[in-house]
């Protein structure tokens, strides 16, 4: 990973270390000092991540070649850019962590030019997972039991954003991902069958196949008109069955998902669907999904369009970097002993757990948890 | 880039085309159905991402041979995917295009398998990048020729998302991005030199180097003690200017950013330091920074710290990839001819412009806004 996904500054400031001599190495701690408002706790994520682009932390040809061009860095700095790997130590929760305000995620030991280069890089992975991976863990705790699946592809920023965010939703309990490349690439379950969904493409390409009475073919249905195409999507279901072609499920979105979803198994079942499930999907935060869960919708599924949604009280995580004057300062006083050794001189130490481990772990964490604790979910607002 | 990254459903549906021999090009536009609230205009953005994509679409071996061992696919599929390419016709809108709402943004024309196959990503990149170019240019209308800075990278979704946010928000007319890599990768303006931080590693780092009478050396300066600690950055700047180190500028942040500013640059002018300009760093909306602007707050730059801040109008925009029935019904009766041709078979036609010219031309788009659409900004609420 290119060692120029970092602030500007902090080359500068790079330069001004070295200029200073100031190269022996300094401590810094990866903290969320307050929790977010209705907040009891957060999940740690993103660790492997970030340990896996300190190990390859490198400038290349290109980017070497880039740093001299900017003409205001040193030959000193260039030299040093030109050989620089990350050889200090790294003491991290493990993944799945349930932890607290002031807790230390990750402290990094390294001379303090790379220490302090690596800061933003460090925290856009571990803010952008754990604040998945816990508002993940408040929606598991609302869902009851029904299963959770992540579809945000579309809506994501970027592919690594959509990646990232199906696993760390997997590590915080969620049953799989829409996405196949998450699938394929962390081995999270891929979740995502054949489902009728009533969207243009679900509608509109399944039933150019099919001649149902009421669904022409090609013919687009506009995920605004689905409660007037409700028959359609029946109809299209029992025509594509007969066809051969066998659906999981129906997949269904906008507004009073319970009302519809209780008129949609009626519809099912009298059309001898009854083994089709339902799928709900939206931009669902774990107040929805509770109270959904609550009156026992018939829903089968909840599918998460969009991750930290606009009106979350998580979008932001309140994470920073601090350096600590001595080792014994960062050790000192700071209650639970979660840190583990992670790297000693740039390598890797200790076992690397799998996501699935780091799930159970999770899980385990989530078991231990005060019902205090639990029960603000759903209730925080 | 991997043809997996997209929804598993669409390698199903693509089984099914198969199956079908439903092989036949097909017509898909992707369109903004309706704005969001409050917004009159939006900037197409993610174009040459999506361009980028279909261009390398392909599954690798190791894809190949993950689809293999799902055991639910096809012969037929695996074949169809171990060749698989773009070979359709592309028309997008230019990028930096002031468009509204139902002005298709992209056209596909390509076999249903491959078509259907590619929504997900799509979605993903041009969702992402418009939404972002939507409110950068918002926020430089309401900046009154202020220099705007993208700050994004730290708590961006990825490297990929702080990247393609950098380039969205120079293309609507941001000034430069502090991530070192989006400067590289796009020639975006690193307009991030040295400033003076008033948070964690700024004045921790920067402050070990001097010994000012009120920064300790390594002292930690806490982001929300910066107000009581703002002699220490004046003293601080005083003291790394004697010790040859040549500042840009003092960045704050926190609460009430106006009345800081001008007690700030007050004291920096009766130090001697009237040279240093000062950046405002934050969560910014173009409310906030148009109200900075129009009560001429002595601030030279605003840092963008939260792209689609939380309670942002335009996190979400209702994009939708539709098929249309056929191409002469996708061309019909949809008002400016703003389509492009930018593939034809699979191959790029066409110039391709440079950033800087996309940003250009995005430039003269907001020159011919009416008054009224412009006017808007900042009025919104």
């Amino acid at each position: 990973m290119s060692a120029l996904v970092t602030d500007y500054d902090r080359l500068a400031v790079m330069q001004i270390c070295l200029e200073q001599q100031l190269t022996q190495p300094a401590v810094f701690e990866l903290v969320v000092r307050e929790l977010p408002p209705r907040r009891k706790f957060l999940v740690a994520a993103g660790l492997e991540q970030a340990l896996q682009f300190l190990k390859s932390l490198s400038f290349s040809e290109a980017e070497n070649a880039w740093l001299r061009h900017q003409g205001r860095f040193s030959a000193q700095l260039l030299d040093y850019a030109h050989g620089l790997r990350f050889d200090g130590d790294v003491d991290a929760m493990p993944e799945g962590t349930v932890f607290f305000a002031g807790e230390p995620i990750i402290r990094v030991t390294a001379p303090l030019p790379v220490a302090q280069l690596v800061e933003s890089r460090l925290l856009n992975l571990v803010h952008f997972e754990t604040a998945i991976a816990s508002s993940a863990a408040r929606i598991v705790l609302a869902a009851r039991g029904r299963r959770l699946l992540d579809l945000g592809l579309r809506r994501a920023h970027g592919s690594e954003a959509a990646l990232l965010a199906a696993r760390a939703a997997y590590l915080a309990g969620f049953d799989g991902s829409a996405t196949a490349e998450a699938s394929r690439r962390f081995g999270i379950p891929a979740l995502s069958p054949l489902f009728l969904r009533s969207d243009a493409i679900g509608v509109g390409t399944l039933s150019s196949l099919v001649e149902a009475p009421s669904t022409a073919p090609g013919r687009i249905v506009d995920t605004d008109d689905v409660l007037t195409h409700r028959a359609g999507l029946v109809d299209a279901a029992t025509a594509l069955r007969c066809k051969g072609i066998v659906l999981d499920g129906v997949q269904i979105d906008g507004p009073d998902p319970s009302a519809r979803a209780w008129s949609l198994r009626a519809r099912l079942d009298a059309a001898g669907l009854g083994d089709l499930a339902i799928r709900v999907s939206g931009d669902f935060d774990e107040t929805h999904i509770g109270a959904l869960a609550a009156e026992g919708a018939p829903i089968d599924e909840f599918g998460v369009c969009g991750w930290l949604p606009e009106d979350g009280d998580a979008t932001r995580i309140n994470a920073s970097y601090e350096k600590r004057v001595t080792a014994s300062d960062a050790a000192a006083g700071r209650g639970r002993a979660l840190l583990q050794p992670c790297m000693r001189a740039g390598k890797r130490v200790g076992r690397t757990p799998t996501l699935l481990e780091s799930r159970r772990y999770h899980a385990e964490q989530m078991a231990q948890l005060s019902e205090t604790l639990r029960e603000a979910v759903g209730e925080s607002r």
